[in-house]
């Protein structure tokens, strides 16, 4: 029988490993130039700390632990017999894999209130695990890359999650991605306007579509979830929203005139579209989207979402925003919130396709002594020590070959393995060193090896 | 209700999570130089995979992973009213935690045997949970650092493996460590010498004790645990081994000449001893311990741990050996490995001791700009971008100062960030620059402030 491993999950080989860290080790590099500091929470919570905070569907995606011991001694017979698995679970596990970021940031926020200088500009880059139906791009056991401030309600912020956006995909060589901004402001003032606040998604929803199925087709859509005629024609403008980011801020501005809360929202973006403008972007582009609206309930003020470069076919590779109230659920009121998240597997996919890994160093010797006679080894283990203390990756093969057929396995690792230079003899301290990317050979001195290696 | 995490588990801290970084990366560089490759593995695992390859005592500290859906929907009613916790768990949990990296590598390495190339040196550095109860040095949840070679038997692994410790304690500039060696063929063959097999973890025991309780302390002890009269006396040389290495190897030698297995172990570790004689070590010592005998069952051939420089007080910070079937409990046979390990959380607990964390660069930012009015925060955003832009962490105070109060807040959060650069103001183009380090200040232009502070 072969091993196998748990659906949804992954071995990573060492080009894998490779290629996130050289992803993980840029979103760092960048969080830390901004001022972020790193925090790492456990990999699993007291489910109190987690379940309810994500939705019913939520709850049910969280991996939950079993106790340990003689857990069901003092579950009610009863209890068990009716073979209620929710009513179970509650009484034979208490805790739970980390689902997101978030709520364990929350929750240490609120546990470490004393020792943190607010506000507080933490990252987290960290495993997140959730019993989805496993598909191409979605996984149970995924990374995920955060980045937030709390304690502040300053739109610098915002102005800085665009910039910090901008700054890893272009660190990464992905040029031409989109940031899209909205402000749940925005939304609310929208479902003001259209008078029916609990149509607000049907009616984001059915908007979004407007290049596809065209504005007859979305009216069509809107009327057929009870959106009435009165109220699409209110919001008419909404369907012929273009021109610069400028120009579609006014016309939002006039819609929304009646509406405080719309204006308020169309202000904020105004400001952070204002100041980008003057900064500049290095090779991102901001753009407004009134139908973007990922995780309403959640989400106070800015929502951002990143799309990768045109001609790639992959759905948001990144996306945050403010949220007023994130610490309340554990008792800390009143600390303002404002986040972004990279999306670490949807990335790799991205650079893979586009061919951005190929700069990446790969984690393998460079140089490799083949081993075709014992007496030598000494003087190998003091060469390899020697190119080691320059920090060249290096290393001996370790069985001595005893025929032909074991010295072409030699060879045939070094191919594998695409090791640039093999040692294949030593002579009279003279290493017969062979450059197998040039397709040269040349004897040379310990000294000499280590320049040509390094 | 204040929240809480598990017991044994625990948050990091920005400078906690810079210092495990760093502990970490050194490891990680040496492992790479040595020639090794990276490979991660998920953090759960098919129960299957891991049950019944740790013993009952580890069974039963294994993490188990509840089934997602209505689990006990299909368990027996009549197996549910036993309420044997056991062997319900084999029917409502399919999925455990990794209870450490070489189970899971072994899986690996046969599930991809197609893929690699052996000899293969992989490294991992990933956490590992275990239902253990918490004390000081051991949690739930620890992060272990192993690198393996399978598929070759060539003893120049071991020595490498010696050096590999070296390295890494001397970059963690951690000198005086110990690198005890031992050979299970050794105590095999003492076993031999003593007529008694099952007696041979008593014996290593009672003989760890001699410097403690003296040599009628330790015969005293093994005649209570069985051992005859007779067999202490055969072996009565072990009792004042002392010398050098060599000298202790000879006394072995002699000790050991009617076993082939004891003379064979003998053999093995003389020849890693004179090797590293030849080599030199940089700050350890390689010391023989006959007594060394951790995971008995499992080592087959060297045996390998590290202790702290003297005068700390702690438990082996490394350890490992050679293991012949470790594949085999997948179906791969006549793999032959041999792997250490680094134990991370006791690395840290004694380079905090000696104070060897203080040359680890914090991840906060180098400069602050304090934010009293709004009106320049336009060129505070371009200033920061032109810092960041040359790598320089840098920050704007995100809330703009309308008060007295206001402003000393924002000192104080350049003082307790530790914030060494704090911009106060910008007056025509010059930034009013304090280093707060040497306690001065000066006007300067951009430029001069890149260089200032980079």
């Amino acid at each position: 029988m072969k091993p196998s491993i748990p659906k949804g999950t992954r071995d990573f080989s060492s080009t894998e490993v490779a290629n996130r860290t050289y992803i993980m080790n840029t979103i760092r590099a960048a969080f830390e130039t901004y001022g972020f500091q790193p925090i790492e929470t456990p990999t699993f919570e007291n489910s109190s700390t987690l379940m309810g905070k994500y939705g019913e569907e939520g709850d049910r995606l969280i991996f939950k632990i079993l106790n340990s011991g003689d857990y069901l001694a003092k579950v009610d017979e009863n209890l068990l017999a009716s073979k209620e698995s929710n009513k179970v679970t509650a009484k034979i596990s208490e805790k739970a894999l980390r689902y997101d970021l978030t709520v364990p940031f929350a929750r240490y926020v609120v546990q470490h209130q004393n020792e943190i200088t607010f506000p507080f500009k933490r990252y987290q880059i960290q495993p997140v695990w959730r019993a989805d139906r496993p598909q191409k791009g979605r996984f149970r056991e995924f990374y995920q890359c955060d980045a937030d401030v709390v304690g502040s309600k300053s739109l610098l912020q915002e102005v800085e999650f665009v910039q910090l956006y901008d700054e890893v995909f272009t660190n990464l060589g992905l040029k031409g991605t989109t940031i899209k901004m909205n402000n749940r402001k925005i939304l609310s003032g929208i479902a003001e306007v259209i008078g029916a606040k609990d149509k607000l998604i049907d009616f984001t929803v059915a908007l979004d579509k407007l290049d596809k199925i065209g504005e007859d087709g979305v009216i069509k859509e809107m009327l057929s979830k009870g959106i009435s005629e009165e109220a699409i024609e209110n919001v008419k403008p909404l369907f012929q929203l273009s021109g610069s980011n400028t120009e579609q801020l006014d016309v939002l501005a006039n819609l929304l005139s009646s509406s405080e809360e719309g204006k308020d929202g169309v202000e904020e973006l105004r400001s952070v579209v204002n100041t980008i403008a003057d900064l500049g972007l290095q090779s991102a582009t901001l753009t407004l989207d009134v139908t973007l609206a990922r995780g309403l309930n959640y989400y106070t003020g800015a929502i951002f979402e990143v799309a990768a470069p045109e001609g790639v076919k992959m759905g948001s590779i990144g996306g945050g925003g403010r949220y007023d109230d994130l610490t309340g659920i554990f008792g800390l009121k009143d600390v303002s919130g404002v986040g972004i998240s990279f999306g670490l597997d949807r990335i790799y996919l991205v650079l893979e396709e586009l061919g951005l890994f190929e700069a990446v160093e790969l984690p393998k010797p460079k140089v490799l002594f083949l081993n075709f006679n014992e007496e030598d080894n000494l003087q190998r283990l003091k060469a390899v020590q020697a190119l080691r203390r320059e920090g060249i990756k290096s290393e001996i093969y370790p069985d001595t070959a005893t025929s032909n057929n074991q010295q072409k396995k030699q060879w045939k690792y070094a191919d594998k393995r695409a090791i640039p230079f093999v040692i294949s003899e030593i002579e009279n301290d003279q290493y017969v060193l062979k450059d197998r990317v040039k397709g040269e050979q040349r004897n040379c001195t310990l000294e000499q090896l280590i320049v040509e290696t390094k």
